[in-house]
């Protein structure tokens, strides 16, 4: 029986029944179709890898689900695939489980669907296990996106916040916050006319350009919620080094600029979905930043500070006007539900 | 800063910021420490593999979150191992994906997640990277966790619903549909005086010794959501076979039989957490048998059935009276949320 796509999702569709069957064939295998789901299993046999697993996950949550620049099944691609990418290590297999409201709208579901599976071939990468549950009304926000993801990290490779030492240059690719306004413009209906567009990319591309660029690169992050505040704090306290930036250096799109004064937010505290900073010899950062400003996600690559000795583990910025103020890793994020 | 036990879950501690830093630190890490986590990454690095690796996800929504016999911790780590033991393959390494409703209580939270670690010892599995999404009021049912592994397949074995051929013996290790009956009885609150125990067990060190007893095992599959009737239907559909099983043979608890009786469900068509059906070649599935019952989780191990050649993939079932009639593949599951 065909699953009705003007229809609605309904608590059979979670019930490992043939109603089940249907969505998982009509909807998933639709889009995701591979060998490995061609296993009928419930658990997918992949071919040995050449280095060293790496494993992470990411359940997502954003609202609104379709966004300018994106909708919760790029994100979920994205967001997975590049925290296996800053290891260094190449994403090859991905996970999808599915936590549907019941009622939420087959067609929307086919939308977002399509979108994953668009993403997933973007970043060569294949969905090769899911998982579906369906629960009431009033039980969840329409739809909740579970991404796992493997891959293979050559023998050679270590990156990791223990490499960062001080005199390392610090290196972002790009402008700060365009995630999170585009979020919130969507979401509160804010028309401010920014015409703003979340950074959601996927960054192994550019990541496999740096490492070739910069062999000496220690560490690398993506920044998601918390921004850049948040990534660098928690790398300073792993490190067991402080951090000193510079704000002039740092990346901010105009429109961006304009809505944290309008509405006292920190750009250096929003999220992102396309942006890494990464750690690197000083000799290295001059051609590293080069190098990333030839590729479409680095056009506004910048040494944007370094490493120092500091018992503290401070992150610090000289300001526009050559003050320094100490970057605070905050309680929380002014924005919930951002991925 | 310490989180505070006795207090409840905010959007703050989802947000990236300090309140999830010590959210991680003061339960997940204190739960499920290990040499993995102390990487702190967004992803975790795992040793070389010895064969193929094998990969699957599951999202946990079952209501209640405890209930006689287990809780969506303990659920949540058995029902991802068996997905990865069923294969052949030893269960190594689960992440841990947590949506928690503003509003929890973190004591709740605490409970469920040292659950989890206990239930993770217990496989020998490491809980390696995880994710914590706090979503708003009347955006959850409370809590919801995926959990997905990775396992490690030796290159010999290979099972699967395509080894499956006519003449084999169907094999089943236990009782049906204690799982469900007890989430009923706790969630609607019926006093059935049944002493009802959800069945929900690690299958890792009974699958490892059926391995041994009978080389010959074609296929193996845990049943959950949809019971033995959406098991056997699905396994027919993939292998291209039929199936015809003995209503006599089935082990089914008394106090479960009671219950589908006075509330007119079928047990075949009920969910269990702890049980799975195996086929073998007919000359292994005597000493099969007698070895799984010399295993607590096997004490009620037994031929169900066997494979038949049919071109219409019917599940048919020998009643008790000598008749025969089709076990139909249901279009859903009597019970939402079982899991």
């Amino acid at each position: 029986m065909k699953i009705n796509k003007t229809g609605v999702i309904e608590l059979a569709h979670g019930s490992g029944g043939r109603a089940t069957a249907s969505l998982i064939n009509d909807i998933f295998y639709a889009h995701f179709g591979n060998a490995f789901l061609d296993q009928q299993a419930d658990q997918a046999t992949l071919p040995p890898l050449a280095g060293r697993p790496v494993f992470t996950t990411d359940s997502h949550v954003v609202s609104p689900l379709v966004f300018p620049g994106g909708d919760i099944g790029r994100l979920a691609v994205y967001g997975t695939v590049n925290d296996i990418a800053v290891c260094g290590a190449t994403p090859q297999y991905l996970s999808a489980g599915f936590i549907i409201e019941e009622g939420f709208s087959i067609q929307t579901l086919d939308q977002i669907v399509s979108s994953m599976a668009a993403a997933a071939k973007e970043c060569n990468v294949s969905v090769v296990t899911g998982d579906t549950k369906v629960v009431g009304r009033g039980q969840a926000d329409g739809l909740y996106i579970n991404t796992s993801a493997i891959g293979d990290l050559p023998t050679h490779l270590s990156l990791g916040p223990n490499h960062i030492k001080p005199g390392q240059k610090i290196i972002i690719n790009g402008s700060l916050g365009d995630h999170a306004v585009a979020i919130l413009s969507e979401r509160e209906s804010i028309d401010l006319n920014g015409g703003f567009q979340s950074d959601a990319a996927p960054l192994v591309d550019l990541i496999q350009m740096m490492l070739n660029a910069a062999p000496g690169i220690s560490a690398m992050r993506d920044l998601t919620r918390g921004g850049l505040s948040a990534c660098l704090n928690e790398l300073a306290q792993s490190a067991g080094c402080g951090f000193k930036i510079k704000e002039q250096a740092i990346p901010i799109n105009a429109n961006v600029k304009a809505v944290c004064e309008l509405l006292g937010l920190e750009a250096l505290a929003l999220a992102n979905e396309g942006k890494l900073v990464a750690f690197c010899p000083p000799e290295q950062a001059e051609a590293l930043v080069s190098k990333m400003r030839s590729h479409p996600l680095g056009t506004n690559a910048a040494v944007i500070g370094e490493v120092v000795n500091d018992p503290h583990h401070f992150v610090s910025m000289e300001t526009l006007y050559g003050g320094a103020r100490r970057i605070a890793w905050q309680w929380s994020d002014p924005l919930p539900r951002i991925c």
